[in-house]
């Protein structure tokens, strides 16, 4: 039993690799791999993923979800596409990478791009609070949580400007209230499913009122609002593993229960951080992410013997990004407690023996 | 045991399902559903499904072998932005939806689209040989292989303009001379993988010498050729089963293997239809796809008993599409030729009860 502590494409529940796994032998008398996605019983696959996010989010009337392709790379383009209107211009809180490679891609299709905040001088190690938002932009952009700095919004921008939201690492860890959002999309691969596939949850109202010149068929969110993510072929064996799971959320306490799960498992691990005297946290207090806790060691000679110590304990993924270096534990819905408490444990001993 | 004869995604190795089922529950220890692209263990299947494929089709020095995400769909856009130059003309060759497809698509990205031929005259049941291409269009695109009516190029189109090609419902089905293109995409799922990757092997003169003014950067295939198809997280599981299928397609002759046996279905089968007094082929003989036999019933009376009689034997997606009706037997390269006999014999026995 291995603990998996990695960024993403991440841990999903062992529930979930069983029933997958059966399914690429045995889906109805055919592999999931070879059967058609026009055929009934993938068409229902479909419409289950689909019910099961609007449930699991309480997901209000007047918006579609969506299951496409291109990961939230393709999304920074397909958002920006989408929400623009006559001002072409776009303002964006800069909490680091994803945010800068979204204001890039906002830019690529003609926004001018304004940076309402930025925390990018203390190295992204904060969520900005004073917003200047340019009252013309077509919309405001945030990335809920940065996988790399360890740092998350605990509530949303205050701003009357439409709200477009990259959640690709933290939804369905924590409730949210999808109405105060126009566009929300995420990639797969942390708490929704294996990578492959992006979730686009869409204001209705904002279909079809693009006023770019620019607009392939794959990138207009109405073509796929319309064929209920049926326009083209979807990543089968993606969207099917993220049914298995999202029912798989469902039946242990939905959104509200793995948010108290993971608030337990970030209260655990940020204890001990604060509390060892050979580590510390790199990020705000306020402003620490519960999905990717960022950690560094006070003194970094111990840092081989830690990195082996854990290694040898069956945790994976524990090293931290090249950006914040020391440690990233990243303890998406399906990484136990018990394994943070391993961690933890680990941190306790190496520091009593130090 | 079914017979799968449906049009894609569609049949693969049993033993790549079984070797995919296996690597859910565990690679190396853990899911491959939970692995990080970035592990040197998925970075070795990425290599080595590219390096599959440049083995499997001899694509020779100065190209690249990228897997994205998106399909044809995607592809008909990515296609036209990387090829576009000064003119904005392209030269298009009607095969029909697919073909259409893609001329709408370049239409949008700002192309002068040019039917270069056509043969829609005739629902598209042959392939247009006379081409009327315009000599300063940037590329000539066609698509190999048309799933819907059951067409297929038997060899390139005669043409000094750089070559695009869709060959998405034909790769690996059958030896092919890359250097006479510029550009080959493809979706996975007929005879790659399964659902949610995209083949490209684009020439690298034609790297980052688009003229378009608009290309976001999951578009532009220098992004993704620089970055080895790791870019952003690719779709791990369907670039894992490719390689998977396409390590089978090696150990059984490589492609030379699979085209003598796709021609020995394909035999069979038209044989069949050509003799038996009850059917007749939709399409210009010399035309003739061996990936997707389109056929009708002289009478159509008799539909119903056939339909019933299929289904009872555990024939599946053998209905033909809407656009022809009829049958259509989808022979991928996984296709065994017993699934073949057991059809034939069915329409022997058919015709002989008659």
């Amino acid at each position: 039993m291995k603990h998996n502590f990695g960024a993403g494409p991440c841990i999903l529940p062992q529930e979930v690799f069983q029933e997958a796994s059966e399914a690429v032998k045995d889906f109805n008398g055919l592999s999931i791999l070879e059967v058609s996605h026009r055929h009934k019983d993938f068409v229902a696959v479909m419409e289950e993923a689909t019910d099961l996010v609007k449930k699991a989010l309480n997901v209000p009337e007047g918006y579609s979800v969506i299951f496409l392709q291109g990961g939230a790379s393709l999304g920074f383009s397909i958002s920006a596409l989408n929400m623009m209107r006559d001002t072409k211009r776009a303002s964006y809180i800069n909490t680091g990478t994803w945010s800068k490679k979204a204001m890039t891609e906002a830019k690529k299709v003609g926004y001018d791009v304004l940076e309402a905040a930025s925390s990018s001088n203390t190295n992204f190690n904060y969520i900005p609070k004073n917003l200047k938002v340019d009252p013309n932009s077509d919309y405001l952009h945030y990335t809920s949580n940065n996988t790399i700095f360890g740092t998350q919004f605990k509530g949303i921008p205050q701003s009357s400007l439409p709200l477009v939201c990259d959640m690709s690492s933290d939804i369905f860890s924590k409730e949210i209230n999808v109405a105060d959002f126009d566009l929300i999309y995420a990639g797969a691969q942390k708490n929704m499913g294996p990578a492959g596939t992006t979730l686009y949850i869409v204001k209705d109202d904002v279909l079809g009122k693009s006023t770019s010149s620019f607009m392939p068929t794959y990138l207009d969110l109405k073509t796929h609002a319309e064929k209920e993510s049926m326009f083209n072929t979807p990543p089968v064996f993606p969207v099917y593993a993220s049914m298995l799971n999202l029912r798989n959320l469902m039946s242990n306490g939905g959104v509200r229960g793995a948010q108290e799960r993971n608030e337990a498992k970030a209260s655990l691990l940020y204890n001990e951080i604060d509390s060892n005297p050979l580590f510390e946290g790199t990020v705000a207090k306020e402003d620490r992410s519960n999905m990717n806790v960022t950690f560094l060691m006070k003194d970094d000679s111990r840092m081989d013997e830690f990195n082996t110590l854990w290694q040898k304990n069956d945790l994976v993924g524990l090293k931290g990004h090249r950006s914040v270096g020391g440690f990233r534990a990243s303890m998406y819905n399906a990484l136990p407690i018990e394994s943070v408490k391993v961690l933890v444990d680990l941190m306790k001993h190496f520091s009593s023996k130090g």
